[in-house]
Order: structure tokens, then C-alpha cells, then sequence
């Protein structure tokens, strides 16, 4: 840039150039290093990464050996099908069979009426049919484009219509001068041999399920949630009281990768509705209700972002506000956050959220506790000002309480539509983390068609970690993908 | 769904399937009124879709008409030509531009190394050349979809990436049989064809701007938020007064739209970075910028969010608490509300943010007073229990009030990078509605070259509607087309 707008005199200019030059490779090769470690990074992160390039890999060239070997004199097949697969396979099975099977009914769809709307062309003499054809053309064109603003084709047969317009288009245009018939089949048999070539691929080697994938974002989404509020009691009134807290405190932002997961969470929601029936999940299963849950967790992460700007307020509670307060403020996010917890894990391995329940009613007792002790006659001889910040974490901790209570609820409703197991209300966190947890586990190993749970080691959480790094990585292997 | 779970009587049954029968054209008919009804509001929200729809109609009409005209005998390019089209036309200048610039690029390449790697083939004799080709495709069809998730190829490059595997894969593979110079030179020529096609018609016919839609879309975000806010504290005080509101307050959920535009803002800013000088816009114009402003008016949509769950709490601020607070949290309300209007009007018509100034000021004031306020001894008699409500909100507030400044600092940093032009400090909202703005729209009737100001009649706000259906209807006229 500097040496662009050069003003100055042209000895400059050159030194500039050569020092630029110079510096080039240095340049050069710390872009190299930089993108090396990117590219280990985003393999780390994701190991399934790496597998599904090696999978486009291994369809690709299956598809290739098929045309090299079989179809020898037919290079122009070989393109169609190509194609198919470079635009068909996805990262997740439900991504791939819907625009597989999108394709094909379009291609299919498409292909009769380019053949109708041929012959109908025929029909208008020599010099009518250009005119007819370019007029169906442009007539379809711009009836299913404004048909693709729909927001229910947008969101299932977007790439439906998209084929469609160009398969009736080429159709018709080409065969003008093609034999059509021949154009439509080889088109048609093409399609099918690259899209189920993807399918194979995508569902025997090593499968990505977007229906796996949304159950385990939502489920992580709320331990995260419960991580940022069960460790907010104890920093926030550590830092009231003057301590500074030296170890890294990331965990509480776990909260922030629920806000904008929105996006994502629908377009999962989209891909598993193509799912089969797969693991723990039967066809079927109730995926609209995890974006249910999804929007509530939401709604409690908006108020955890309220109480992270208290954390991070110029004006702190005083400490005899918070010797008050503290109890039953700790109590209540501490009891929230475990309850969270429970919740997710009951997500997780599929059981009734029964756990969770003393949870919550801990934390709405403790919520009642700071009523009645704010309703009491201590706070007379204290300045208002002083009460202020305290009481306002004390009331968005009284409005999240009451929010975890609506998400459980909505997890409720999930486990009954898809029939989670029910276990013994003793079980707890604490048993599952301790190893002991092999007779729920066998109890659960039923397959999937019977009724849909099946507890793998894999399922199981890690123990809550304080380590920074998990829920981010974690967050960002569940996202990226879509 | 009740017809197939049939365990009752066969009588039963068919008199079932009979009703269900009878019901069917009914049912039909009430589909089809209802998609029509759908339709129709589609294109009345925002006439740019049936033009988009017109548009793509047209580009691959010529494109048509010029492979039935002019290259009569070859229907295998007009195929090509048509793909590119369907596949690169999109809603915004940006993403056509985008995407046909990746293409061409990406065919450019991959053509390029395509007919390198079918020479390497050919060097390795009669067996060695299928093997070799194969391996090639695994290769680079394994690399290529795993650089696919860097994040900076991602966003920008990654049609590039998809269509340099597909030209690739193609020529190399079906090189083997033809003529391969021929196939890569006629693949080029028509991808050249296509995709100037549909930048022409993208830019000369009525262009949609993803710059200018970015532009709108945060001032709209920011004139929604300064909606809800102005109109909160007399909403909240009505309430807590005990007065039901009549007429429909939706207007108060306008910042409901700004929670999840984070993608739809990245989206259209990594389009406008395509884009070339259009309108008041330059080449190289901040869009970067806008994401911040973005995300610091998201933050403070969260606070609002928050506030609304006061609105909707079971437990209301005592009107005694309510008269002491009221006049301090309306002036809160009310004027980073209009501050944030004053925000997105100078966003809108590209002037220097300082007609915010004074509200933010007095805002801040309000913030003061009631810090004083809640010092001073009228509290001691008031149960504290009934304290809270007003006093969560009024934190709210005082908490709104410094994000209001955060965000207008963000402007001005966007109008200084941007060029904004400044005006006199006496011009208000008020001025500029009231038509005697003439002196000011021809002040700023300069060029794009020039500054990058084009004070247009359509960019100007209209009048703050306390009409409900505006604010939606323009929220999704800007965020459906991504």
C-alpha cells in the first residue's frame, strides 16, 4: 500500500521496493507457518474433519474408477457424475441424503417436463419453436426462482428447486438439437449412480449424523450454561470481596457460544428430519422440540449475559451487602447451574430429567429465602445506592431460576415425545462420574428400533472440567460443520 | 396419521378413509389459498424478490438465445452456460460478483492444473495412467474439501474451492477419452459467457446492493432498539400503574429482530466486499466496521431483552416505589432511545453522529439523579422486597445508558473511517422530518468518487410509525434473501 501512494521522490520508492522484496519470503514463510498450525488446529479440533475429506476423497474416485473402467466411451457421463458427487456430499448423512434425494426428484421431475415442454415445442412449426422454448424457459426460471423465497421450500427443497431450473432448462434448450430421450436417461442414471454413491459412502464410512450432532449441541449448550451460572456465585462475590481470582476463569464464558447457536441448531434441525433411524435416534424422533429447548436455553443465556456485565460493573455490591445477600445468591446459581447440569446429562444419556428436580427446588427455596430476607428489617441503616448492584444480581438470579424451571419443563416434554428411560431418582451426577453407573448403562443398551436409547461410553460426559479450552473447542466442532 | 394406526373395526376404517377422501379437495383447496396468500405477501414485503425472479428469467434467456442462435451445433456448451448461470446468479450484486469471480478463478486453476496433471498421465504409460489420474483426484479432492474449513476460506473462497475440485476432477478424468485442450478451452469460454451474464443483468437491471442492504439493515437494527427503548419506561410505569394498553404496543419488540442478525449482517458484509463503488458507497468502504457497530447494538439488545422480562414479571414495582423512580428511568428510557434514533438516522443519511450527543448527555444526567436519588433517605420506610422491581430496572437503565455510549463511540469511528460528513450540531430528527432538509440533501449530493455521500430521497428515514407491522416487515425484507 505504502508503495502505491507514493509521493515521494523515486531513490525512495525503490529502497522501499527493495526492502519490500526482501522482506517478501520472511513474509512468505510466516503465512506458511501460520496456515500450517490453522490447518492442524481445525484437524484437532474436529478429527471428523480430516474423514470427511478423505471420504469426498473415496467417492470421488470410486465414482471415476466406475466411469474409467466401465463406461469407457462415455466421457460425458463421467462429468455428470462427477458432479453429482462434488455437489451432493456433504459433512453429515441428513445434509447428504436430502440433497441426494432433492436432486434425483428434481432431475427427475424436471426431466419429464423438459421432455413434455420439447414436444410441445415441436409442435409450433419451425420458427414458433425457438420462441416457445426460449418462453418456457424464462417462464420457469422465474416462477421457481420466487417460489425458492418461500421460507418452508427454503428450508427443505432449496436445492431441489435450483436443480430443477437447471435440468428443465438444459433439457429443453439442448434439445433443440440432441437426441432429448437419450439426454434425459443418461442424465437420470448418472444422478442416481453419483448421488448413491455419496449415501454409501456417507452412511458406511465412519457416519455423521446431523440428528446426533443437534443432540449433543443442545446438550452441551446447557452444561455450558450451567458451568457459567454454577461458577458466577462464588467469582462474583469473590470479587465483591476484593479477591482477585487467579486461575482462569473461562468456564464462565461457556455461556456466550449459546447466544448466536441459533443458526445452527436449524439447519441440524433441517439435516436430521433426512436422518433414518441411526444409534439412539428412531425416525421420527421429535427434532423440532430441541429447537424448543434450544430457544429457552437461549433465553437463559441472554439473563447469564445480564449477570456477566454485573460481574464486569464499575460499581461493585459492598461487603456488608453481600455478607447479606450471599447465601442465598450462591445458593441459588450454584443450585441452578447444577440443575442445568443434571438437565444436560439427562439429555445426554437419554433418562428422564428426574435428577435435576431437587435442584430446582433448591434453588426456588433459595429464592424464596432472599425474599423474605429482603423483605426483613436489616437493610434499614444501609445506603441504597450501596444495596443496588447486589440486589440486582439477587433479581436476575430470581428471574433465571425460574427460567431454568420453563427448561426443564420443555425437557420434560422431550423425554416423554422420545421416550427417555426413566431411572431411580437417587442417580445423580456424582454416580454417573463415579464409575458406577454400569447397571444404567446396561439397562439402556436396547437398539435403537426398540426404543431408541442406547448408552454409549462415548455419550457420557467428561467430568465438569475448569479447564478453559473444552467448552470451546467443543463449541466450535459442533458449529463449523453447517 | 389416524387412518394408519387402525386398530379399530374395518367399517370403521373405511368409513375413515370415505370422510378423509371427502376432505381431501377441501383441504386442498385451503392449501392452495393459503400458499397463494403466502406468495402474495412475499412480494408485497419486498418487491426486489419478483424482480430478482424476472431477472434470473431474463440472464438465462440470453444466455439461451445466444447458444440457440449463434452456436447452433453445439448443445454441450449451451449446457455449460446455462449451469453457470442457474448456479451464479444470485440476490445481491456482491454474491453474484463473489461467486462468479470464485468461478472463473477456480475453472481458470483447476483447468490449468487439470490438463498438467493429464500430461504427468500420459508420461506414465498405458497402466500407470489410469492409477495416476485416480490417485490425483483422491489427492486433491481430499486436500481441497479439508482446506474448505479454514475459516478465512469459509467465508470468501469456498464456491472457489467447490468448483476448482469439480473442473479438476472433470478433466482429468474425462481427458482420458477426449480431446482435453478442446474441453477445458470450451468449458472457459462458456463459464466466461454465463457468469458475464449474470453480472450484467445483476448490476444493470434494478442492482441490489449487499452493501447498501448492510448499510440499512444496522440502521434499521439500531432505529428498532431506539424504538423499543424510547417506548419502554412509559409502557413499564403505565403498567406498574395499573392502566391496561389498548392500542398494540409490537413496536416494543422491534429489538427482537437484532438478537439473531449477527449471520445475516457477516453475510452481506462478506458480499459488499466484492462489491465496487455503488451509490454512496466507495470501493474499499469500512464494511468491517458495521459488524462492530452490529455487535455492540446486539449487547445492548440483550439489556432490553432483559428489561422486557421486567415488563412481564409477576411481581410489579409498588406505585409508591413507582412515583419515586418513574421521571428519572422514562428520562433514561426515553432519551437513549431517542439517541439511538438520532444514531441510526445519521447512519442512514451519512452524517457525523453529533445530534445524538445531547441525548446521550442528558441521559447520563438521569442515570446520575437517580444514583443520588437512591442515596437520599426517602427509602427507610419502604419495604425493600417492593424496592427491587424498580430498582432491576433502573440498573438495566443505568447499564443501557453506558452501552448507548459505546455504541455511539463505535459510530463515530465508523463515520470517521467512513467519511461521514458533518453537520451543524442544531439539526435534529425533528428538522430533517419536517422537509427543511433540502439545504442539507444538496449539501451532500456529491459523487461516490468524490466522498462517498449520495443523499437519496429513499434513504431518508420515514416518520416514526407507531405502526406494528413496519418494523417487521422491513426486518424481513433485509434478512430473508441471504
Amino acid at each position: 500500500m505504502e508503495v502505491a501512494s507514493g509521493s515521494g521522490d523515486k531513490a525512495g520508492f525503490f529502497t522501499q521496493g527493495r526492502s519490500w522484496l526482501k522482506a517478501l519470503p520472511v513474509k512468505f514463510k510466516a503465512n506458511m507457518v501460520g496456515m500450517a498450525r490453522n490447518i492442524k488446529k481445525l484437524g484437532q479440533e474436529d478429527p471428523r474433519r480430516v474423514v470427511h475429506s478423505l471420504k469426498v476423497g473415496l467417492a470421488l474416485t470410486l465414482v471415476s474408477t466406475l466411469y474409467l473402467g466401465l463406461f469407457k466411451n462415455d466421457g460425458f457421463d463421467a462429468i455428470w457424475a462427477v458432479m453429482t458427487v462434488v455437489l451432493v456430499f456433504e459433512f453429515s448423512v441428513g445434509a447428504t441424503l436430502g440433497k441426494g434425494l432433492n436432486r434425483g426428484m428434481a432431475t427427475l421431475l424436471a426431466g419429464g417436463l423438459g421432455i413434455g415442454a420439447h414436444h410441445l415445442a415441436k409442435l409450433s412449426g419451425h420458427i414458433g419453436e425457438p420462441i416457445l422454448i426460449l418462453f418456457l424457459v424464462f417462464l420457469q426460471a422465474t416462477i421457481s426462482t420466487f417460489l425458492r423465497f418461500l421460507p418452508k421450500i427454503k428450508a427443505r427443497y432449496d436445492y431441489a428447486m435450483l436443480i430443477f431450473i437447471l435440468t428443465f432448462s438444459m433439457i429443453t434448450v439442448s434439445g433443440f438439437q440432441e437426441n432429448i430421450l437419450e439426454l434425459a436417461h443418461s442424465r437420470l442414471s448418472t444422478v442416481s449412480i453419483g448421488a448413491a454413491a455419496c449415501v454409501f459412502v456417507s452412511i458406511v464410512v465412519f457416519p455423521v449424523w446431523a440428528g446426533e450432532d443437534l443432540h449433543n449441541l443442545i446438550a452441551l449448550n446447557i452444561e455450558n450454561l450451567g458451568n457459567s451460572l454454577e461458577g458466577f456465585g462464588d467469582e462474583y462475590f469473590k470479587r465483591t470481596g476484593g479477591e482477585e481470582s487467579k486461575d482462569d476463569k473461562k468456564f464462565l464464558e461457556g455461556y456466550k457460544s449459546v447466544l448466536n447457536s441459533k443458526n445452527s441448531e436449524e439447519s441440524l434441525a433441517n439435516f436430521a428430519a433426512w436422518e433414518p433411524c441411526h444409534g439412539r435416534f428412531p425416525f421420527r424422533h421429535p427434532w423440532k422440540l430441541y429447537l424448543k429447548v434450544g430457544t429457552l436455553a437461549r433465553e437463559c443465556a441472554y439473563r447469564i449475559e445480564a449477570l456477566n456485565g454485573c460481574l464486569n460493573a464499575d460499581i461493585q455490591a459492598s461487603s456488608e451487602v453481600s455478607n447479606i445477600i450471599q447465601e442465598a445468591c450462591t445458593k441459588m446459581s450454584r443450585e441452578s447451574g447444577k440443575s442445568l447440569k443434571e438437565l444436560a446429562l439427562a439429555i445426554k444419556i437419554m433418562v428422564q430429567p428426574s435428577s435435576a428436580d431437587s435442584h430446582i427446588e433448591n434453588a426456588k427455596s433459595a429464592a424464596k429465602n432472599i425474599k423474605s430476607l429482603l423483605k426483613s428489617g436489616i437493610w434499614e441503616d444501609i445506603d441504597l445506592l450501596k444495596v443496588i448492584p447486589g440486589v440486582t444480581v439477587a433479581s436476575i438470579l430470581i428471574d433465571l431460576v425460574t427460567y431454568t424451571e420453563k427448561l426443564s419443563e420443555s425437557i420434560y416434554e422431550l423425554a416423554s415425545k422420545a421416550q427417555f428411560k426413566s431411572v431411580e431418582p437417587t442417580l445423580s451426577l456424582k454416580t454417573l462420574h463415579s464409575g458406577q453407573n454400569q447397571s444404567v448403562k446396561s439397562a439402556q443398551m436396547v437398539n435403537c428400533l426398540d426404543v431408541g436409547i442406547n448408552v454409549r461410553e462415548s455419550t457420557l460426559p467428561s467430568p465438569p472440567s475448569e479447564n478453559s479450552s473444552a467448552p470451546k473447542a467443543s463449541k466450535q466442532r459442533m458449529g463449523v460443520q453447517i
